[in-house]
């Protein structure tokens, strides 16, 4: 069901990781479950987590962990969220990374453990523990589209984005996988995503580099509007291009790489809206002449999370009544319905907060029959603009969240 | 599909008030769509409406009129909602309310209009106009079962609930009628509702008699997370029952009505949420424990608009970490999750932030096989409770709302 083109591209591989994958049998059998990033010494490892209150022991550890030592290894399984366990999930999550560091000779704060998969039921720790030699023996260079296969929940498809720029003679690469398709309302944070480049880049401009392209990525997404506990995003920066290391956002070459990652983090988060689960049409929410990017981001969110306009645009329905009725509840302050105008594509539904005369029933069915329309909605307000990605609500969207405990 | 026995009472005749229903074709053919209710000279009427920016033309005028006239007439349709409907919906709403004026001879101000039904299509006046003699034809104080029928949608069956009460020798009647299934979160107001009681009360205290009893009832259900352009909420004390005006909050009367009201509100409301658009289940959201009322309507509101729970309870499957994500998303500052305890009716699912050690999935599966649930919700936070009423989300939910266009 998933919407657009979502293959793989050519997954370039990135100088100073390694990527193993393997089965731990942590929720289903002959099932590919475990992955293990290695990043080479002298990698640089940002990360951005959910704000979710209720947080996952994994989280919470790879947090401190990050705090303690440069990263070596990402230690990812799926099948099991390690959520809302308690102190014995943080032991198992702590087990974990110290198992494979006692296999790999690095300190286990140089491990970062991520889960995800059912919230609530412990951690079979002893299976994950077993399977990490098959995932040692399987590290190669050239396994990012294993790994993306190796992170998947409800996923129909593996995700994953790659490019490649020069710049001043250096060849460099940029590559990234990630997963979800429910649960999905990254909050300041994400879902599963991990990024590498093998540009050198300074640790602090690492953080806010990734603070910045989330904001516009991964920030921008929803599906459900539940924030998962899980989300965690990564980028790893291993140096080996042979670059002088970037210490300045001032410079070039930050410039060309920062452009390739909002870039690269957009297709990811796209991909996760495309294959939503459920999803039959993909929908670009676009708000502009907002007084403040709060306010564009509210409109556009309280459109993207309104189960009626999602039914509507599930059933190809230009039901426009139930857009104006979610700007109306988004909670603007002092909002002038006479300057709000509204398309779909370019067809104009409403203008000054009423049917457009141009408008028929026969052009709004017309955009509707499309798997990927665009919601463009006119404040009147102010400069600010903004877009949140979003996808529509189907029978499948229930049977999926009724029948799999995900 | 409603959950538990939604069937009407016996509906009290309520001194002074006559209702009239009558098939003017607005939407559909052989459908009684349109509902006067005539109150008698000397009722005081008080009122709450949608809080939505885009509210309906006959909202805006029914709120203009409130101020310069007692209310004689309530003039309701179904079929067509007459909001997004610019000036074209204003002048209708206003043509309805001079016709019925002429009919009556009250002036234009005396009459308030309520529309509900498809948004941003054009009420057809002629229509509703042309059924006006036949409404008012129809007048009777014994109509209210037929009034509740008049102004359904996609209500599956007719809303009320009826109380008397003695005080001192004299009989006081309270009787009411709500509709709503979709679209459903009232927000500082309503859906369609119509309650009339005989006792006299002073109009201020009326009205802060309605804001309180709403705030408990309308205010705390939720459907689908979607605040309508045309709830409106209205109350009538005709003052028929011969009692000394109540002008006080310091009254036996005041007390005894408030109670009997509350009881009637929290009814109609709950119906609401029983005939939700697909509602298999109906769940109570009970949160404790909490600094402030606002924190555990978030609580609450996080819990009840989660799809993924909702649909965890439409598969009857105790999937509690669900329940965890959505608290510690709800966006309580410094929540310490390791305070929190959380039941199923009677069953503890979650103890100090984890699995309770007396849980067992058979516990959970025999609680979901239930129409009624109770989540329970501990914060450890202080000495506040609320709680909110909701429903399932189902695979009819998104046929109702994808096939009809409601």
């Amino acid at each position: 069901m998933a919407v657009g083109d979502l293959s793989l591209p050519v997954m370039h591989p990135v100088d100073g990781i390694r990527i193993g994958i393997a089965e731990a049998g942590i929720r289903y059998r002959n099932r590919r479950d475990l992955v293990v990033f290695e990043l080479c010494e002298g990698a640089n490892t940002a990360a951005v987590f959910t704000t979710n209150a209720f947080c996952a022991a994994p989280v919470q550890l790879a947090k401190t962990h990050l705090q303690q030592s440069p990263a070596r290894y990402l230690l990812i399984n799926t099948g099991n969220a390690n959520a809302g366990t308690g102190a014995k999930g943080m032991d198992a999550a702590i087990r974990s990374c110290q198992q494979l560091s006692s296999m790999t000779a690095v300190p286990a704060s140089a491990v970062l453990p991520f889960s995800t998969g059912v919230i609530g039921e412990q951690l079979p720790v002893d299976r994950l523990i077993s399977g990490l030699p098959n995932a040692l023996n399987d590290l190669s260079a050239e396994n990012w589209e294993a790994a993306a296969s190796g992170i998947m929940t409800t996923d129909t498809l593996p995700k994953g984005a790659s490019e490649q720029f020069e710049l001043d003679g250096i060849r460099y690469t940029v590559t990234g996988i990630s997963k979800g398709a429910g649960m999905i309302r990254p909050n300041m944070a994400t879902m599963l995503a991990y990024v590498a480049t093998d540009v050198a880049v300074d640790a602090a401009l690492l953080q806010a580099l990734l603070r910045d392209v989330v904001e516009s990525s991964f920030n921008r997404i929803t599906i459900d509007g539940d924030t998962s506990t899980n989300d965690a995003c990564v980028l790893v920066a291993t140096g080996r291009a042979g670059n002088a290391i970037v210490t300045s956002e001032k410079t070039a070459l930050y410039e060309a790489l920062r452009v390739v990652l909002a870039r690269v983090f957009q297709r990811l988060a796209q991909l996760i809206v495309r294959d939503g689960e459920g999803a039959t049409k993909f929908m670009t929410v676009q708000v502009e002449g907002g007084a403040s990017t709060q306010e564009c981001c509210d409109v556009a969110y309280a459109v993207a999370h309104s189960p009626l306009i999602k039914t509507a645009f599930f059933a190809s329905d230009p039901n426009w009544g139930r857009i104006l009725a979610a700007i109306g509840r988004s909670g603007v302050p002092d909002l002038d319905v006479s300057q709000i105008f509204v398309w779909l594509d370019d067809v104009l539904l409403c203008e000054n907060g009423g049917a457009a005369e141009s408008y028929t029933e026969a052009l709004g069915a017309a955009v509707m029959q499309k798997p990927e329309i665009t919601i463009r909605i006119a404040l009147g307000r102010g400069e600010f603009n903004d877009t949140v990605w979003t996808c529509d609500l189907s029978y499948d969207y229930v049977k999926i969240n009724a029948d799999y405990r995900s």
